[in-house]
């Protein structure tokens, strides 16, 4: 999930007062119109350590009318805190219709480390997050509108930022001694963190995920954030207030600097043609060795394709699937959705194929298609693909839980590649099949595709189903890494 | 819960047979609607053994048309199923768009027993539930309606059902060992279900109760319970698909037949005057003393005052006050919300006086309104009222958790004991303030609220916060109950 956010994304100082005086206007003129509604905005601002949530917030307040606008944090609960249901100090800081809450972490405060510090497990962190999901969606009910931010850091960008913090006499006394004890763990943390945002991320309110590396980015686009997501609901609130504003989206990224995970991905690794021969001689023979093993253990595998058109998937498939047995394996085509499938939810002809104990199903495209093309192109409202990244963590979850491995490849190429490939299969005979109006009409569109990407990952790239993005501009460095991938995923699965 | 089902509902051959043909008809007719459009309907049947599930199903495929209808039974997982998810074995029985599914138990079916049997705990089983109910409200944004019955029956009428159908040669082998088994844990199976049953009864898909002690009853409020709900559902549809049918209803009655728990309580209790002294002074010392003990154990009370207009709340309050040290107690009168109270969520107004610890708390009518006053008059919309009982359910649930007492009272009066009680209040002075039009407009909706009251029972009546009847035509019998009951409340907690 992070791998997306951990993008190094800044904003230069002179973007920046540039873009200030209008996003200043635009907030509290924003504001007072939502004063004058039976709306509210609760913004939960949680992040990892160091992150800046406090600069965050005293920068919000600023630029904020601090009159229809109270900021809560919860440290130790007071006695009369703690004498009552933890919940109600939450109720009583809730703001009132008009007003603007911002609430540091919230509820999400004490349930990260708790969990990874192995104080709770997975059914009572589970349950907790149940209860906290249904009390987001009660206020949603209500009309409020919740964003939920979380700031991230890589762990070099922690570090790097607890070291300037306690250098800094000014700032020495923030950095603690739990500081550095969470930083040493920065992986359990992160882990935790990850399920805690995945199963709170839901369709009427998920999280935005901010890359807090520098702090221009950071503050601007939270600010940006809030301003698109006020500005639709507002409009929205109108007819419905349940909808999530288009404009919250997973991570976010600054305007006019958009940098997406696909941007870090390195499109020049390439794999020269001897090598390739040894290479797929080599990892082939242990696919096939791995798929009897995993029948002999029961083990299904499912592997999902996705990519870009012209991006090789198909090759890429048939290098996998060439030397499994007959018996074993099974590729899936999605097209067009038949008579039949369309008669169903739109997850029952996933469901459908769901291999038996052993076997291995190769999906070329899949349920990922809800929050990628149907997205793009419209034939999915947005709450229903906002809703579709629970649904589809949900059904990998229970795939993963019976002990199916997952694995789900992006194949990535760059846009001018893909133009060479469309204009080759024009010329070439046996090929003009596979290029039609349509691609060339998808690829104009190839900016909203990106962040459908980055969003898909960020949101969907789980500990149990993670997303590998394969650099695809040399095809036979794509499948040799896929193949390697695919050995990797199933050896670790059979230990 | 199940106390508001238990009321030894029939339904007489001769209306059976009257209603039976016009509710055929319109089964068939809205089942032709249903089949014109996207949407479907899952009917899941569950309920206590012997309740005659599989007779019920019987039924309805012969009232509606077996064309359109497929009826699925989870017996032992296949060898297919159980090599793939838990969940697979459902999805590849939804009916497709405009058809009709019946469901015996589905995804309840191991839930109940296995919760019963001790083979998983609450973290547990609240993990499963929630994946039901995250499951069902995909399917219902996906525009389907499902409806779920419990058909319940006592522990009394369950022993009655399995000897005689032990004794009838066709019959006999349906009646299994685990059937007695169970029934001989009767308790721990009610209670299991109550928890499924309460959980899973959310907004968008409660269950609906019903009393399936005589056929007839059971069968004809199934049919017709369908009937509305799909009538409603294909009307609703055209605007939005998600919300809840008006006829959707816990427990659900037979029309022109109705009964509710009120009907089962024998208002002819009273107390004499001599009686009345004794008991007063004896229950009140024991107030006193267990509310200074409650006190010094940190364990506070929330005791929740309905009833019908004149039923003598103000009296039993008083009473029961009356002996607490003023420190200890507080009464909260619930009447209009305050601006600032409106300004928030409706739960707010009562999150805000929980008590601190080891405090009484009385509140003089309740969150309840919102199911009782706001929906009978309208002031909360059905999707509104419809899923407060959840949340009310998770509000009691979290100042139980937190070790609060919580004691609910309904007091019952007669409609015409309420109209002798409303004319002595018009002609005496001192009390004249105290009926106004509203008392008498209110009056006249008499039934609705019956069936709020009946339907409040039946979904809030939990383990931790039971709702008590108090027979209230005798001021005095009911004053000395909830003396009693109160200090068997606290008595039990302290222990």
């Amino acid at each position: 999930m992070f791998e997306a956010v951990e993008l190094g994304q800044s904003l230069p100082k002179r973007d920046y007062d540039e873009q200030l005086p209008s996003l200043r206007a635009d907030l509290l003129k924003v504001q007072r119109e939502l004063a004058g509604t039976d709306s509210r905005l609760l913004l939960i601002i949680a992040g990892m350590d160091a992150a800046g949530k406090g600069e965050c917030v005293n920068r919000l307040s600023e630029w904020l009318d601090t009159r229809g606008l109270d900021t809560h944090t919860y440290w130790l609960p007071s006695d009369e805190e703690s004498e009552r249901p933890p919940y109600w100090r939450y109720w009583r800081t809730f703001p009132a219709r008009g007003r603007i809450g911002i609430h540091f972490a919230a509820w999400y405060q004490e349930l990260i480390p708790r969990f990874a510090e192995g104080k709770i497990d997975i059914p009572e962190l589970d349950v907790e997050l149940a209860r906290a999901a249904f009390l987001e969606r009660m206020l949603v009910d209500d009309k409020a509108l919740i964003l939920k931010f979380w700031l991230h850091l890589s762990e070099k960008d922690q570090e790097k930022r607890l070291k300037a913090l306690s250098k800094d006499p000014l700032t020495r006394r923030r950095v603690t001694k739990s500081d550095w004890k969470h930083h040493k763990q920065y992986d359990r943390y992160a882990a935790a963190a990850e399920r805690v945002i995945r199963l709170t991320s839901t369709g009427e309110c998920p999280w935005t995920l901010v890359d807090a590396g520098h702090w221009r980015h950071r503050d601007m686009t939270v600010g940006r954030t809030i301003l698109t997501a006020l500005q639709a609901h507002l409009q929205n609130g109108k007819r419905t207030a349940v909808q999530v504003p288009d404009g919250v989206f997973v991570p976010a990224t600054s305007p006019g600097n958009r940098i997406t995970i696909l941007d870090g991905v390195d499109l020049s690794k390439a794999c020269d043609r001897d090598d390739y021969d040894k290479k797929l001689r080599r990892y082939q023979g242990r696919v096939n060795r791995l798929a009897w093993e995993a029948y002999a253990a029961k083990r299904s595998s499912v592997v999902v394709f996705e990519g870009w058109d012209a991006a090789g998937k198909g090759g890429c498939i048939r290098r996998l699937t060439a030397t499994i047995d007959a018996r074993l394996k099974r590729v899936i085509s999605v097209s067009a959705p038949t008579d039949e499938e369309k008669a169903h939810h739109y997850l029952w002809r996933f469901w459908r194929h769901v291999p038996r104990a052993g076997f291995v199903t190769a999906y070329d495209r899949s349920w990922y298609g809800r929050v990628m093309v149907e997205r793009v192109e419209g034939f999915a409202s947005p709450t229903e693909w906002q809703r579709a990244y629970q649904e589809i963590n949900d059904f990998e979850e229970q795939l993963a839980e019976h002990g199916i491995i997952l694995t789900k490849f992006f194949l990535h190429i760059s846009k001018d590649e893909q133009y060479q490939r469309f204009k080759a299969r024009e010329v070439t005979p046996h090929k003009q099949h596979k290029i039609t109006e349509e691609d060339w009409r998808n690829r104009e569109k190839w900016d909203d595709y990106e962040a459908a990407v980055n969003e898909m990952v960020a949101r969907t790239s789980t500990e149990y189903a993670p997303w590998f993005i394969i650099p695809a501009n040399d095809k036979r460095y794509a499948r040799i890494e896929i193949l390697k991938t695919y050995c990797k995923r199933v050896k670790q699965a059979l230990k």
